[in-house]
């Protein structure tokens, strides 16, 4: 399992599309906040891999790519433990 | 907007892998319990039109082909009003 704390400290970029409580502040974007971590994961690399693509996945295909698997784990730690 | 109540009358395939509460039981699986509403149709359409590949979508891009524009926004409507 990911470290949340070394998630938050990654997180900064993410909140501005998915809010800083991982609530989003934009119609359209998934909130982050509960979501299961292991499925952060698997979107993440999902992105990453160019398993999504369309509207959305412009966006995040770029965010991912700079993410290692460890990035990935902290930051779905991070947003998992999020109430 | 989607209609809750009609999306509930046909959420109980979703809830095999989602849960009846929205929370999946699954690891790996998303929860949807109040996920962003538009995102959710947002979602169900890149499975459907095959925007989303890879293992997660061998599962969801059937699920989606058999769901019209009407199902899904009354599906996002059910799992958004949820708590």
């Amino acid at each position: 399992a990911g470290d949340a704390e070394a998630g938050k400290a990654k997180a900064a970029i993410c909140a501005a599309c998915h809010g800083a409580n991982g609530i989003a502040a934009i119609p359209g974007y998934p909130n982050l906040a509960g979501q299961n971590e292991q499925y952060i994961v698997s979107a993440l690399k999902a992105y990453k891999n160019g398993e999504r693509t369309g509207a959305q996945a412009m966006v995040m295909k770029p965010q991912a790519a700079m993410l290692s698997d460890a990035d990935m784990e902290n930051l779905a730690a991070y947003f998992a433990q999020m109430k």
